[in-house]
């Protein structure tokens, strides 16, 4: 039950990226943080799936997988600092943006009554998960990514959303997530 | 006709945010760039709602609206320096995303036979837009907003999409910008 | 003797910036760093001046002026997270830049073999230090300051150094040097 | 006597790094500007010594110094976005600061009768110049750098000082001094 739950240092670890403040060039020695590349931004999109669907087994083999998503959001989400731009791919009306940390986990795992029509996105039986990148882009301390990424269930059914992140670099040199907005792609049919 | 067109240093104006690098405190003198405001979000906010209007003002009038979009896609967008993360409300499948001026000129007047599923957004009638924030995030040259953008059109029909902007301060002043993602609101019963 | 000593978070706090990621502006939420004004610079400045008038004083009163020196270093520079380009008043030599903390605390105190040339700068019997700035630059998280510093000693002489400084604020909200260039001002006479 | 002169786009190339926005990693395109490297800065500096080299020999050689350094200021000096925090070797008193680009040009080539002490630093006979760094920190757009830098005149004479450089990447990708301050190394003897 709990096995995973262990394990959670090494999940977070494939969203943590290592500061290297000094870094040794000829005779001088070089200070500063270490710039965001596109390998980075990779690292956090693949240990968020790895993330979701972590939540989600332990959930299946009856695990605390509540206690599990807030571990990871207070990891990988950067509520501790300041309020995030989270539009989650199933909210809508009132309760659409959830720039707090106790609207990221209800919407991760239901059960709470301020949030009446979450059920626990993270719970779906979700066998596997991955992203595409359609475009990136790094400036300073933040890196963005756009493009989708495809959930597959345990019945092998996809589900395909748009997705953007804002991840910022922290002086502790790990990504967290101030922007992230999941939405299902426009069918001109449904209009 | 042509009247819209000459405002367009005026319209544009409404993006521009003044870069004043020399700020005078005490005896000293001040360099840097000038860090961006809540303000200044809101204004390039307001800039683009004006731009959209008057694209489709130019079009109902008989104008160049193509001409007029192309100038605020240079002026407001930061293609000429990078692609741009830009996914607009009504696209999808391998058009989705919308990297290029080119793509960007398409879906907003249509009428490039490389995006056959274009029609024009900016060209629809509309008379009315304005945003509404629900959080935004400030960060070195990066200001990001989310929130909704109501479009009403000249029958007095109201559209709301969900829109997230990440705006760049170049080395001019100015705010272009760098992602642009709008979303048809989820509703659970189209599921 | 250790009364200055008990100060020392009071002392500190002249150099520490409160980090205030979120401001309520309307009805939408803000996050993200607060950007560094002139105002920090100076308040950071004067927080260096008087903790060396700590030291300073402590030393004239029997108290531990490394322990105090020490805390200081760790408060106000930014040993901790990389090399920090400090270049003293009067090192020179071999010995001239002092990119460790053993060196800076060699510098300020004394006592320490390795720097046999070191009396320790903050021992000197001072009794008032001011700074005047002829310009500041401030981008992104560094700020900059470039202009004098004077000290006054107990029998009332003035020493009055060419000082730069370069201020990074970290996730925290504090201000640490990360530049610290100390020079005693050209004389043409003496060439 | 203008041969020198019309290099000047060759030499003022050393001190220019390309911006390269656009970089494809895999299916995505990637944007953002490119960070600065500790090789970025060693060409900037390297440039500026063969800058000042280049101003030393067109004098002996009867070419126009004063328009080849007001070039050489204009290219590598960001007085044209903000005063630069210049503190020249040989500069003291109520002209120790040189914020302004007529103050920059008045130190490097003199007869500016605003600054009656200037005899022009780079008109002295150099026939080399190099840098040797001590240490290095880069921070988003800027990039810092102190250490050495040691000139020979034509006789064979070497002269050191002390200098600190911060280098801004501008939007079009070139590096631009916004601090720079060169110090006689102390000598206690002198005291």
């Amino acid at each position: 039950m709990l096995r995973i739950h262990r394990l959670l240092p090494l999940l977070l670890s494939a969203i943590v990226i290592a500061l290297a403040p000094v870094r040794v060039h000829g005779a001088a020695v070089h200070g500063g943080p270490v710039p965001i590349t596109v390998a980075d931004l990779e690292a956090a999109q693949r240990g968020w799936c790895d993330a979701l669907l972590a939540i989600s087994k332990t959930h299946r083999d009856g695990g605390d997988a509540k206690a599990l998503a807030a571990d990871i959001i207070d990891a990988a989400y950067n509520y501790a600092a300041a309020p995030v731009l989270f539009k989650p791919t199933l909210t809508h009306g009132e309760q659409t943006f959830r720039v707090t940390r106790e609207g990221a986990l209800a919407y991760f795992v239901g059960g709470n009554p301020a949030y009446p029509e979450d059920t626990g996105f993270a719970l779906k039986p979700w066998a596997a998960a991955r992203y595409e990148n359609a475009a990136t882009y790094i400036e300073g301390n933040l890196g963005v990514t756009m493009g989708h990424v495809i959930f597959t269930d345990t019945s092998g059914k996809e589900t395909k959303v748009e997705k953007t992140w804002i991840f910022r670099r922290g002086d502790d040199g790990k990504l967290r997530i101030v922007l992230h907005k999941s939405t299902i792609p426009y069918s001109p049919a449904k209009k």
